[in-house]
């Protein structure tokens, strides 16, 4: 499933690809039966990807075995000879069939030692959650011999990193998030360190219901347009992250042979050209999601929202309420899944209903200023579609969907013809009812495509 | 991350692991540099090993490389010379990165050739389509000298099968839905006649709010005191898959060398003693999920059900709408994040609010209650908590969720303490909410732990 990539005289700028410089690159060796079998999803490779990609140290090759010692050591010295970062996951518990750290000695050729400061640091959590140590954790204390200790403040185990040919080995544990923390807090500033790298800076542009090659065609002649103005400019690259109907295109400042790379000031000068050339899809520039920057427009106004849910059935609000601090900003809403709710609770009139039927835009409105009433809101969100996989026909087919939004002024309307299978329909629906809440509150000047970044999640 | 095995004189019992059998073994080559740049999660490589599990040819590795012809054809050959079933996804597409096709051909030192029926099918796909093709899609007619070609009725990448070492090697386009349905129907009957497999039978116990150490003490041990009863028993594996708060339980008719396995009566067998030890956290056999399962029992007695939700913003009602055919039973709820509208609209009393706080044994009650009054609803789920990261108190902790039930003669409350971020706690109050109302429809004899398949989605 491969991107498409220019290809021509000119240096390629769309990069699903890993640059061809002669820099450093990594692998990752995921380790866990688990994985295999397909019980668990490997996660840990998607995000070990993008923080290597942004350390500069692309990610080249994952490659995922069992719990077996044999095969963990073949698989790391292999590994250990074509790339210089070797990122482990994985196999680092207590129980027998944890065997990365014996696995890494014998691929190093040392011994594993007994490191007593961090036998103590063990004992000290169990401590601290009242349980006593079982023997079989004593384990987690023994490193391969003058390997560097990875501090895991929320987790037994404590990762390690040994020299193994060519490559530094990172071993951290698979939870996820004792996984990400490690990396992030551990692995990256001795990455850095090493190979003394910039990070690469890059600027994230979220745009909602523009597919990716009409984004491309849009964007990469800007891109293009600008190469000769500078040499950091050469090694530009555009990717793009799809999730539909949103997509990130993201412009990375990743360096030349020379180790020329854009600067910030020269990324944040496409905004301008972008916004223009990506209107009105484009509704933020950064991290912050469209939940969260909707909340932060909301909450800056001092308005309210509430939603009014039919064919996604709750999940436009509950994806608002997803965000810490939405209670800020969220009254709540109506799922107003039947049409007798829809006529009782939030009084669209049944002549509509029957006129237009309960999936039209006179429905959507009148959902929209009803929960708006009902709820005593300052901007009300109604939503009514077929989400499928039944209840098509040929003028309203599966995917019609009908949004709108109300405030005290005016009520705006959306149809949508949405594609995908019921879950798709459903969270675009969701997500679309935002963008068009987020819309009003640009065209009232109480939100704009401004960088923002996330606030904090736990 | 690795599972717990039990060790010892006894043969292994549960198992993440794959069999030590000598029967034939599966690796996947996923091939896609969108997969090393993290841009795309590689769910994939799960399904494969989920598929090829049941399919009795386990995987045992899975290797990811970039859209690269050498590594590709390295990557092949080396995976060829270590398993009988090489699985590879992605990069069967029309564009210059797409170079599986070429590098397998190179991998089996064969030619390309140019297949007309091929050629004629992608015209006519574009045909229906109305579009004209592209000369860029015709290299897609090109296979290995002597592949076997996969069918895709559902998307321009026609696969292939191709000898490669030791292996077969089956190439498969990287789109989820594209691979899944090839898998299933053209891989899948090919790997099956070759190795003459008979597919694993299993059964699937679906357990929410006990953990997996919990369950493993719970029903290790009736497995363990059957094995001696009949040959095929002996090489029976317990696997467990976690999302927590719910665990699903796979009792797995593993083949022994001698080709015995258990059969669906002595799979069937387990039904009763695991209900029982179970209970009350098992709510279901078979593959229908929670949500299906209530809809199911609901649509059964005729019962229609409404949601009134604070602290999960609409997932619960969500949930429910997510499955195809909810309309049966699903008459809406009221998100009533706000106090305000827990009083205004639910008719929470204020002095409710004020003396016990919203997050509180008679708030969640009194939510179930009015939600089912207002709505008019057979049945009324009510949930409150402290989803966090803020909000907690010593008193109140960040998990603390309080659901409750009402119908015409009762109102059942729960108390729960979840761990992990907002998103998790979200989650598991909306599924455990669930879990009260089948439990109060079982406690009335309207809902069962019975084998039960899901209903088709989309």
């Amino acid at each position: 499933m491969a991107e498409r990539t220019s290809e021509g005289a000119e240096p390629p700028i769309r990069d699903g690809r890993t640059p061809v410089g002669s820099g450093p690159v990594a692998e990752a060796l995921c380790v866990g039966d688990e994985l295999l079998s397909g019980d668990t999803v490997n996660k840990n490779a998607a995000f070990l990807g993008v923080r290597a990609r942004s350390l500069g140290v692309p990610l080249v090759r994952v490659v995922t075995v069992r719990d077996r010692v044999e095969e963990i050591v073949e698989a790391a010295r292999a590994a250990a000879d074509r790339c210089d970062v070797l990122l482990v996951s994985g196999g680092l518990g207590p129980t027998t069939d944890d065997l990365t750290t014996e696995a890494l000695a014998a691929a190093a050729r040392v011994p594993l030692v007994r490191d007593d400061a961090a036998l103590a640091r063990l004992a000290e959590k169990f401590r601290r959650f009242a349980r006593s140590m079982p023997v079989a954790n004593h384990k987690q204390a023994d490193f391969p011999q003058g390997a560097d200790i990875l501090a895991n403040p929320i987790g037994s185990a404590e990762g390690f990193a040994v020299a193994l040919g060519r490559a530094t080995a990172f071993s951290m544990p698979g939870v996820p998030r004792e996984l990400e923390r490690m990396m992030i807090e551990q692995v990256e500033p001795r990455v850095r360190a090493r190979f003394g790298l910039a990070a690469v800076r890059r600027r994230v542009y979220r745009v909602l219901g523009i597919g990716e090659s009409a984004l491309a065609e849009k964007i990469e002649p800007l891109v293009l347009s600008r190469r000769a103005h500078s040499p950091g400019l050469a090694a530009l690259f555009l990717h793009y992250r799809a999730a539909m109907p949103e997509v990130l295109v993201v412009l990375e400042a990743t360096p030349d042979r020379d180790g020329h790379a854009a600067s910030d000031d020269e990324l944040a000068a496409f905004d301008g050209p972008f916004a223009e050339a990506l209107a009105p899809g484009l509704y933020g520039i950064g991290e912050a999601d469209l939940a969260t920057r909707t909340i932060d427009a909301l909450r800056r106004a001092g308005l309210r929202i509430a939603f009014a849910e039919s064919c996604t059935g709750g999940l436009a609000a509950a994806t608002i309420a997803a965000v810490p601090g939405a209670s800020d900003v969220l009254d709540g809403g109506v799922v107003a899944y039947d049409n007798r709710i829809k006529h009782a609770v939030l009084g669209v009139p049944r002549d509509v209903l029957e006129q237009h039927g309960a999936v039209s835009e006179p429905v959507a409105r009148a959902l929209a200023e009803g929960v708006r009433r009902v709820l005593g809101s300052d901007l009300g969100v109604g939503i009514t579609g077929i989400a499928g996989p039944g209840g098509g026909s040929p003028e309203k087919p599966v995917g019609t969907v009908h949004i709108a939004v109300a405030d005290a002024e005016i009520t705006r309307h959306l149809r949508l013809q949405l594609r995908g299978d019921r879950g798709t329909v459903q969270r675009a629906a969701a997500l679309w009812s935002l963008k068009l809440a987020w819309d009003r509150l640009g065209a009232r000047g109480l939100a704009g495509v401004v960088a923002l970044e996330p606030i904090p999640r736990e």
